[in-house]
């Protein structure tokens, strides 16, 4: 189920990860280890909500993103990743300097791969759980992204 | 239970709707009724992932921010509106020109209220409803909000 | 992706409905349309809560059921259909003396159907929603259950 | 945060949690401590689908049932909890003779109070996680409860 994480495919990774919206987000890949993926991302003014809170949204695509790729670690290379849905329950609000994603599948099934993020808010002086949330995963056959309408 | 949407609140909240990570996103809104909000964004390169489709992320983020707003045409001028949690399901592809998101309140409690919002994607030539999500918010006194560990 | 819903399969439906978990509660089939399901059941004090009011987990695994048949209708004699997950929003307490759930087929895509769940509290002059649900669901080929660990 | 469980407040909660439908289904209470739940059932034939699993509406009931007995080891007497909403991943077929539930609140805020339940299926050799769930839990006086529509 499991496959070997080669230099090449940690590269590919850490690479793949910051594209499009993540990068105009601007979240970065901390760590890498099979079934499991961390990034973070420096706040600032745009990545606030009108009361100066971290957006919700911000820390939904974070951890939609990074358990996406918590999967794509355990899947040979001609196979994609796309969520199918997930649910993010909102524990406390997030104002720190930092956000930090730490995503883990619990479980590999033929075509499903569920996992879980927790998101933590850096704060000055601590560290607190802000975000936990669970993702259902699809594993897909890259030449079956093609066609636009599955 | 129901606020008379007067011309300056309705003013109110199409420039609050619009600010930090939001407006950095591009979403802008399209039409406000009591309980129902809309909102649209343009598609760009910003807002892809890294298979050229338009980005989970973006669409959670949309459908949240807008049922939060649903929610605050139903509240007084002195009470604010958090995310509790959501659970959005992505039913098909998105990768039109640009998205538009429908948020209804479907229950409003004394603390709790329940909103739903579709997601469609606009194509060339039709719109398909790409996502739904259910959207648990809390209603609080703004003053409750300045201290920060509810 | 639609089927013609024959007589046969109609009794076969109601039928297969109501089955050791569902039978030992009670629940009961009473509308069935291609892409649509109806139970309904009457309350008793074996389907309460400690407080008196109807257990959220009745309420829930109506909600699962009943969305369940609702995509069973959609396919094929040889394909079962298995849950994936499900979200449940319990909207006002329910006491009444039945409750009635409808569900829907939202999306039916190649393997994993989506199908929304609304339960309706039947008191003694009027009906109240008190649950919406969103059931991601799985259509596999009926041999694939065999194997117990997919 | 946290109360004192007093040899009354523990042998009231194993009381307390086998009414109404848990008596129905035969739930069982196995362990009790501050924020943790965990319960148990033997399996029989009115526990299963149509398909001969255990069925997904008892590992429903059962992870929001022992959540929210989780939640009440957290406050004091003359409080309630009710359910706002749960999500629930079923990750594998259960078959086994007996199902476990371990229930963990992960975050207590002054009105909500969130949970994760971890359901597994016990069979001849071994156990598996077959199930996880987050639930949302608010906590309310006795008497507010009393009126029925909140």
């Amino acid at each position: 189920m499991q496959r070997e994480l080669t230099p090449e495919r940690l590269k590919f990774l850490e690479q793949d990860y910051q594209r499009g919206f993540i990068k105009f987000c601007g979240f970065q890949v901390s760590k890498i280890e099979a079934g499991m993926f961390e990034s973070t991302i420096i706040i600032g003014a745009n990545h606030k909500t009108q009361d100066n809170f971290i957006h919700a949204g911000l820390i939904a695509t974070m951890s939609d993103h990074t358990a996406g790729y918590a999967a794509y670690t355990l899947v040979p290379d001609d196979v994609r990743i796309l969520t199918v849905e997930f649910k993010i329950n909102f524990l406390k609000p997030a104002y720190g300097n930092a956000l930090k994603c730490q995503s883990e599948v619990i479980n590999q099934g033929k075509n499903i791969i569920v996992a879980e993020s927790s998101v933590f808010d850096v704060r000055d002086t601590d560290e607190k759980m802000v975000s936990k949330s669970t993702i259902t995963l699809m594993a897909l056959q890259a030449e079956r992204l093609a066609t636009k309408d599955r």
